[in-house]
């Protein structure tokens, strides 16, 4: 199906956070540091697109603060296929704004949305199941997301419970989504992990260019329809401001009928913090974890997370489950279980010293 | 007394050692460290000194490989004061050496022959102890030592046991020296420590250049000897790895006659490792103690010693009793009661990857 059909990729990289500091600062998010290898998370994002979509037929969405570094680690993405967006305004102006762009150049693709921030293997499984998606979209017209298999009762998803089955594309299994379901708290991410009937909600759409514009006209009007009337770069980044902040969640697939779910079969991580590298780096025999480039030596230290440059040397003696981060001139040690308690630091920072933020 | 006799400094600062890697290098051992303050111990060293015994009477022994950092850190002590040890053969050569030179210059004057990376204060206090040593020195012709009132049952330092009082000299009670006492085990340091009769061996010593050049000569004669005879430096850089490498305490205090003792009325610190750094620098209200002048910024945090340099900052969050430094390309996280075992990881990097040592 999708041999008739142009694949378009949205790569949203609006994403500002501090819970990488001291490596992520306002200056330069997660999105764009090498967390997980020696290449920064959106270029693997980039990357893992391979030959399905060429770098013409991928946009990226980014703050206007973080074009340059888009630019600078994305060479090959057309400079016209970078949204700058003057202030974030949450992912539905981000998807309107993509959607209205690829319209203009090809009404009748599929897009897949993504993350700029997201850990994903193997890439060619990958690119199996977005074709799969793809297909689905096109044929259906339905918007379709992924939904992870849910190993933990974890409270910072949303979670998405499973309806009927519609078949099988290629290996993928289509279901339809029953409901989406807010971050619940614990006692209820249990429940919903014993069910066997809830996926995480992934952040990860596919659809038909034409389906998310009905579905934005339907259910976001008041996203979609200033931003529609724009004619110019200009123009967009004088209305963008002016739209609502909300979430794709929340303003469409939530309201919006007949959506399908794929359950995501392979490795996946969204790298929440310092305690996540585990999940997408290789451990020491000890459960130490390496990365940033930096030797680590240990002595009787286990399960530690440790985040260095190249060139640098980090000695442990002694420790268990610290996080021990290095970036440009500061330092961050804290226990894995203390890492939320990071952005009082950086709140700290912001009133004292912003230059550390 | 000392109106009349020459004062002159030794300052051994042979020293090397990785108790403070990996701001502590064989290129730079700590004695050439800001450990306790905006100068290097040796630079603190000689300031103590004052006006006492002015640069021109102060001597260094340092390694070869350590000249330029002396001559740069302690610009005005004269370039023939600086003695180069080809090799480090213990103190017992070294104070040959010293006493050789100061006697070659003065031969009837007294002489403080001091470590290069003690931490004492306050300096004026310092000095009247100094001058009390030396008249006692001139006077007695005995060779004088200082002792540490000892604050907790060490077995990391020697003991001197306090023989009947000589007298007070200024402020200070000169007592004989009974015996001196090799590092003893925890139950015989507890019992040294409620006896009330022993001090810590300091390292310290104050002697007439006529005393102690006698003493080796009888007590030590296969380390002076060879030395007497060169006439040159060059003889001497060539004589000196072939004399025995022996302490002054082994090789002369303990064998000699009538030595006395001045307990050490004010504050000492030989700063052994990391964990000492709270014993010279002040502590903020949780305990924490910070050096280098890196900006701390701790959260929940208790009782850590970070030692990082200025313009940088060290976050700690939710971590008690640790030990993080940051120097040069490298940093060190380990448990305060786990510091002596930083001697593995530098073993390690010794064989796997020298350039870190």
């Amino acid at each position: 199906m999708t041999a008739n059909v142009e694949m378009w990729a949205v790569i949203m990289a609006g994403g500002s956070g501090t819970r990488f500091w001291p490596a992520s600062r306002r200056a330069v998010p997660k999105q764009f540091l090498r967390v997980a290898g020696n290449r920064t998370l959106i270029q693997e994002t980039a990357a893992r697109l391979g030959d399905l979509i060429p770098p013409e037929r991928r946009l990226v969405v980014a703050g206007v603060d973080h074009v340059a570094l888009v630019r600078k680690q994305l060479p090959k993405i057309p400079p016209e296929n970078v949204l700058a967006e003057p202030t974030g305004r949450n992912t539905a102006p981000c998807v309107a704004w993509a959607a209205l762009e690829i319209a203009r150049r090809s009404p009748d693709s599929v897009q897949v949305v993504l993350p700029s921030d997201h850990v994903i293997r193997p890439a060619p499984e990958f690119r199996k199941l977005l074709r799969a998606a793809a297909d689905e979209a096109a044929q259906s017209q339905a918007l379709v997301t992924f939904g992870i298999r849910p190993t933990f009762p974890a409270t910072g998803y949303g979670y998405i419970e499973l309806g009927e089955s519609h078949g099988t594309r290629g290996k993928a299994e289509v279901f339809a989504v029953r409901r989406f379901v807010e971050k619940p708290d614990r006692a209820r991410a249990e429940e919903f992990l014993a069910t066997g009937r809830y996926l995480w909600n992934s952040g990860m759409f596919v659809w038909s260019t034409a389906a998310i514009l009905a579905a934005l006209r339907e259910h976001a009007p008041q996203v979609l329809s200033p931003l529609e009337l724009c004619r110019t770069a200009a123009e967009v980044a004088a209305t963008y401001p002016t739209v609502p902040s909300v979430s794709i969640d929340v303003g469409v697939m939530e309201k919006a009928r007949g959506v399908r779910v794929i359950p995501f079969g392979i490795s996946w991580s969204d790298v929440g913090a310092w305690p996540a590298l585990p999940e997408v780096l290789p451990a020491d025999a000890d459960g130490n974890v390496a990365g940033g480039g930096a030797k680590v030596v240990a002595e009787s230290s286990r399960g530690n997370v440790v985040h260095a440059p190249k060139g640098e040397v980090v000695a442990l003696v002694g420790v268990e489950g610290l996080v021990v981060v290095r970036a440009g001139k500061a330092i961050l040690v804290c226990p894995k279980d203390r890492a939320q308690d990071v952005k009082k630091i950086v709140d700290r920072l912001s009133r004292e010293d912003p230059g550390w933020v």
